[in-house]
């Protein structure tokens, strides 16, 4: 069998599951998942479908045509088709926290990410041994300010040549370039160590220890160029009280990142979000 | 516009979805909302279905026999087909617990659930002031062993005699009769003050404070002839410590009882909740 | 056996907890609760104890005397002193909105607060029935651009007149003025409906719902002259997803409202709050 | 300075505050934490000390037998008394799952766990390789019927060796013998993937999953003869739903187990537990 995820986004109008899902059955293929989600406000329609072929008749890219030619344009969808055989190439993006690296590298190794990790970048030497233990090359790209522009074409290239398909950003403490976040467009996923929109940019648990909150979070989201202001794929948060120092919050709040990156990685890897309007649909 | 609501469940095989969908278009509808679930371990399929038809040209009686000849009988579907015009009508059961009676009056008169009320039942006269200034006419009927029967007799006249379609126990103390249960199949829900399946049966925040847990919790269930062991619905937690006495976990465990009853219901009056093998499917 | 609670907040130094519990067990006092907590950054020692006083001997009168003279001196304390036998007075504050109020209301009447609620201010007549049907007072007293300062002077008076310590903002829609805050410094408590800082200001679902959250939450803090950035009491959160409306969004809230808000309002009627530098000490 | 902690547990009776803080007082140390708790149904007193002293005169040695003599007589005390400057040795056991250790280890080399790592045993060779990259030694004792009680014996042996204060299983999947828990009595802490007293045994996700249960845990204990009924350190819980399998279940479980695992070591290094009539007594 082969299996296939189609993501579609489009003007809401009438008929559009009906046609896409007769098509599929059409094309002798099952659905075995159908998510849709409409936005009353702005009047878009989101679906998500994994169908299953039989290996023998099926040919991805002749699907593809007649999809676009009998679907796509009539209801002038944007549309992206996965095919599950192949894992995508995630690059790694560290600085000196390891928390996360950890965690991703500990996940990747149980099998429990469906990705190829080809590659870590840091700017600093620190983290090459965790790297290394894992058996993943690590790329050390130190970054100044007179350096920077050749350091994002460094990183660039590296990308490129390793076919990476998204980038995480784990702990990274560098901004990423208006560049790279074009050509890896909602392709770059960042952990903020705060919940956003509370407390953006450098330092968040200690402006939250200073405000007096009760209640620390963290956020995942893509890289836009917008600092902290892109689309939200995931948040979480934990309790803290007057007797948590900001050591405490910190300490607390790097479970909470590891965790929450984490959850992201999965519903991005398994093509479960979908960006419209700065926001995200994040299918079950 | 008319507005329906469809729930389907049958063996999984292949072109479910795209039968019903295609059916729906044909039929003139459009589909508003869809969603579906695949039961792997026990190859059971589940779908739920809105759909908005033209109110001048659409006839349920006949949509119903259409949906049934065509497509029912085709897949053996166990389907039902609600109606989103009428309000479904909710019975209220208590005894002498006034918190979950108050929250669900107090969001009924907010018009936060799309239910009517026709009647609140009682083994005890104390909650009748409660009933009174929210208009609601309050029957007590008392329970003893002797008179048991009785009662349930007088209970189930009064539940068709206002034509109820679903019961809620809002910690109603006493236990439901197997015929009742047999009459109003999964439309009985019961909140039960615990994490289930711990601690079920009588005076669970006592066994909790017993067992020393750092959380307590609250289930809403369907009520089944099995005590406490209906499937559930929702459930929700909250944390306690050492300086909790079981007089702080009632009062915690209140507020749990109130939004997890709350919860069940408003999924329920949706039409959100499908039942197989004693678990819930809970759309979205 | 009459039981006191005693606050204490001074620089931090050697010797307080000993000095202050020696005193005690001297003026034959039982210690049956003590909670301590010290500030590293700004050096602040802060404390609370429960004693329980022989009846026949004891003299809130005297020990106050001694206990200044004794205690408070040596280390220039500021420290209060409650009688757990007289319940403070609550005034409550609403609008339109009625969940707040039904939740505070019905949590009164099964004694679940420890407070005497002498009246209700409104500037609308529209939850009147609501007041009634509790038999409490309810003042209804406008508050246009003219009346303001009128207004707020009839609302000092009425509370002056019943005595009240505490004032609860039950979703009221006005902003307090400085007087009233003055008179009743860390003594009115609002509900925000949003995850402070996050948020604030007016219509913060409407802000939630644009900015794409995966988490909503709510705030209950005392006011002060800066408008939603006075010391937090207490914060929770629900998840929300790409699937609710802004209209989920405010019925979501509507419960966090109400159980933070009430969770404030009982910390603060123990006396379990103490302030400094804008932030709160939340004893357990 | 010298820091000491010291834990305290008796029947409950006047003064034990005022007596404790004034000797610590006497003997020129400078309390810097006191919490304390009464258990009202068995009439206990527990308290927590933290005391600072110089450290030119102190003498470990020579508090303690005062301290015995003049408080713990007096009031037939249970206490333990820890200096802060030696970090307890922990042990740990493992089988085969490998989320549990890693976790472990990267708070340890991040200096996260205030212990020191003497070994590692395990029934199995499988996650050697692990603990070398983190440089602690690694033994490997097989486990059957026949060899149990020479492995048991062994095991003994080697955290004898080693001078190990606590054990902590990270999974291990054998049942502990009477004899080890003797001599490490609340020393030895277990992560049950559950949330006890829910499911206990083996196969708790699948039993879970079965159950139709709304919310899955985990719960961190003190190994006692009663398997998974010992006192209860730390629980947590997410949420699942009908769309989740068994495998999504122990995938969302994992990072439960090692939360909660973690967040036990840390209460128990910081010696904030306390156990009595098999509940735990946890200090913040």
């Amino acid at each position: 069998m082969k299996r296939i995820t189609i993501l579609i986004n489009c003007k809401d109008s009438k008929g559009i599951i009906a046609s896409a899902t007769n098509f599929i059955h059409q094309q002798s293929g099952n659905i075995v998942y159908i998510d849709q989600h409409v936005d009353r406000v702005d009047d878009m329609f989101f679906m998500r479908l994994e169908c299953e072929f039989s290996k023998d008749v099926f040919s991805l890219k002749v699907f593809k045509n007649i999809f676009a030619e009998v679907i796509g344009k009539k209801f002038e969808m944007n549309w992206q088709l996965h095919d599950s055989d192949s894992k995508p190439k995630m690059a790694i993006f560290v600085s000196k926290y390891e928390h996360c690296l950890y965690d991703i590298l500990s996940r990747y190794s149980s099998n429990e990410l469906e990705v190829d990790i080809p590659l870590i970048i840091s700017n600093h030497p620190d983290l090459e041994p965790i790297a290394k233990s894992f058996n993943i090359p690590y790329f050390c790209i130190k970054v100044t300010k007179d350096t920077k522009q050749e350091a994002e074409e460094e990183q660039l290239r590296l990308l490129k040549e390793h076919n990476v398909d998204f980038v995480v950003l784990a702990r990274y403490m560098q901004i990423i370039s208006p560049k790279l976040i074009e050509e890896y467009k909602y392709e770059i996923i960042n952990i903020h160590h705060s919940f956003l929109p509370a407390f953006p940019g450098a330092k968040p648990y200690h402006s939250a220890y200073e405000r007096g909150v009760k209640i620390i979070g963290a956020t995942s989201h893509y890289v836009t160029e917008d600092l902290d202001e892109g689309p939200i794929i995931e948040q979480d948060i934990t309790r803290v009280s007057h007797t948590h120092t900001i050591k405490d919050f910190i300490l607390k709040g790097r479970d909470l990142e590891k965790i929450v990156l984490s959850r992201a990685l999965k519903l991005h890897t398994k093509r479960k979000v979908m960006v419209f309007n700065n926001k995200t649909v994040v299918f079950t």
